[in-house]
């Protein structure tokens, strides 16, 4: 059972069983990880996905207008890319010319070793930015890294692309479509500090021996991630290199899956939330000094974007933040959290429940603090906010802010 | 001197000069301020303003959609009501019926102890949202707060409306206008957290013997506001109780000042602008657990609004103020601020400066970290963003994160 599984709903039907890590690729991919020192010293910083033949591929990238080298370079070839490559440590944004030239020089240098074009490179980095690529030290551990490649290792790889991430966060899905078809999922993400997702988060990878298509790739993915990882907010920053990367194989021997909306791609589609879900929510806990995961769910906004809106301003509240980190029962900063968002609401209905403790109703304080305490001791929980003008709902996953991010983040660059 | 003169301009010209605190009252207003427990022990917790003979009045209140019920009570009362009765400790918000009952009570009660009619008590609280005013506490400290009325102890007064606050906010200008009439100005404020102010900001009140009319205040301190009040944010969290009150007793003997762009009103507004800003400023200094105080100036944007925008967004960034808190010369942090700010810029084409450090140029490293680090050990200095965009110009003035706010904050009501 996955530990904040009672945090979110999967409407989507599917079979299969998805474990924490697993080393083993889907069938029909390959991949290494391997150390460099370019920024971290000791430590995987450095990593490689090929696909033996390329089925599919789609992404989705930030929504911030400074992006970085590696998604300029990444854009227009996720279509056509069977092979990425992720560096840890230095984000390779605002690096101008010499950013791009770097990616440019990679590609050009990893392709042959992999038997590929330049065009058929994928890049993503994260790290500090500013900083041009330690572009030395990666590029004379590319042979190396080419020669690792093997069937096992994605923990290793999901372990290569963390940052101050504490926890690596990767899932395995064995799963079997309506059509009986056998398949495996593998998806890992990196990411605890800069989050706000607008269009993808941090850096995720996701590989499938499916037999599916660049075009059922892309919309299934745009779909899920604006329910999953567009979701979560850590701290509100939206980084410059955000990217989620989805690829198929389609070493599977079965049909191909063209239309995003047949049984095949719909029970895929269940997976594939269930584990951008976890990942995300896997962020979430990972959070920079964060103790809490807490799902702000809006019901009866006047439509779906006011509840967005509101669910999103509390989350995002440093004052209702740091009441979650001291466990404090202090329910006004979210009304005033909530009056502030620019939504339309009636103060005097607003009710708010901690789980299941009726916390305020009617607008006002229903005497209820201290089972809203024992509550708030819990890591994590459900804040609902129920409105009366309409029919409009949302989820947003957020983390509290602790002395501990202050720490973190005071001192990250130098 | 003032301690943060250069990080602002004041366009207007006028003839006064300023003073930290000053207990005398501009002639026509007396004052009085008192403990009652009702939540904080041996500290001044209740204020009075009384004008003997009424001229003007006008306020601006929070836009906060959850107003404070004595907010609801004062709206329609600022241009006859000619005592304010302000209390810290419940911020009489989220209070509902109670709420404005408990107002309307202490209004009946203060009324003809002053002479006055219900309708000329104004109202103002400051504290913790959703729990009702220890009306008793209070109610029976309304005697002997009226028999202290007196044209002294107006620092008295500014030291009861803190909360958190760490330094009492007060100032007094004397001035003359162009006429020659000789005025007075006594200005105070508090505020340290919850400061995103959004038409006013946390408690304000401004007293002048000028003969002024309420439709001139009205403009002048909306105007006035505007560019002080309203550009400056601690955590973005925008109060359910913020209020700037101002009144004038007439008690100069001179011509009424009605038109508000006359020369006489201009000199006036000029006086008004330095002591608000300095307000303004000195709330952010007080910032809960500050320890800087930065200007952030855009300059090139393509409009003032988009320069707003780009400015907010960083001054609102949680990573950009823990680096600012850590001296730490991350000047990416400020990139991806801008990048997810919603305006539009060309991210090659950014120039930052930290006082006359040229930071950044065409949105690269300029390899003068070491010279940012002396100015980020400062505790002010101006962060100056230079677009090519076009003509749009704004200043927010913003405080950093520390450890001491997420402290602060964590435990504040329980």
């Amino acid at each position: 059972m996955y530990k904040y599984a009672e945090l979110y709903f999967n409407p989507l039907a599917f079979d299969a069983t998805i474990q924490e890590g697993g080393d083993l690729m889907p069938k029909g991919f390959k991949v290494s990880a391997i150390e460099t020192g370019a920024r971290y010293k000791k430590r995987l910083d450095l990593g490689l996905i090929k696909a033996d033949k390329f089925c599919g591929g789609a992404a989705v990238f930030t929504r911030n207008i400074c992006r970085a080298a590696p998604i300029l370079w990444s854009v227009d070839k996720v279509d056509t890319g069977s092979a990425i490559l992720v560096n840890a440590g230095q984000a390779n944004a605002q690096t101008g010319d010499k950013g791009l030239y770097h990616c440019e020089s990679l590609a050009e240098t990893l392709a042959p070793l992999l038997g590929l074009k330049t065009h058929e490179v994928l890049l993503a980095s994260t790290g500090v930015i500013g900083v041009p690529l330690n572009i030395e030290a990666i590029t004379s551990a590319l042979d190396a890294l080419v020669k690792k490649l093997g069937d096992k290792g994605f923990c290793d790889f999901a372990s290569a692309i963390m940052t101050t991430d504490t926890k690596r966060k990767a899932y395995t899905a064995i799963g079997t479509l309506p059509n009986g078809t056998a398949y495996q999922v593998n998806a890992c993400a990196k990411g605890s500090g800069m989050i706000a997702p607008n269009m993808g988060t941090m850096l995720a990878f996701i590989l499938t021996d499916l037999k599916i298509t660049s075009e059922a790739l892309t919309a299934l993915l745009e779909e899920v991630t604006l329910e999953t990882f567009n979701r979560i907010t850590v701290d509100g920053d939206t980084s410059t290199n955000d990217s989620v990367f989805i690829m198929s194989s389609g070493a599977v021997d079965t049909n191909i899956i063209d239309d995003p909306n047949s049984k095949e791609a719909l029970s895929f589609k269940g997976v594939l939330y269930e584990l951008m879900m976890r990942l995300a929510l896997d962020i979430v806990a990972d959070a920079e000094g964060g103790t809490k995961v807490v799902r702000i769910l809006v019901q009866g906004a006047t439509t779906a974007q006011e509840a967005d809106s509101i669910a999103r301003t509390i989350a995002n509240s440093n004052l209702v933040k740091t009441a979650f980190y001291g466990e404090d029962p202090n329910w006004g900063r979210i009304l005033a959290a909530m009056g502030r968002s620019g939504a339309f609401f009636h103060p005097i209905q607003v009710s708010l429940d901690l789980d299941a403790v009726p916390w305020v109703r009617n607008g006002l304080d229903n005497g209820k603090d201290e089972e809203a305490k024992k509550v708030l001791k819990k890591d994590y929980y459900t804040l609902k906010v129920t409105l009366t003008n309409g029919y409009g709902e949302r989820s947003i996953w957020t983390s509290d802010l602790s002395l501990d991010y202050v720490k973190i983040n005071s001192s990250y660059k130098s």
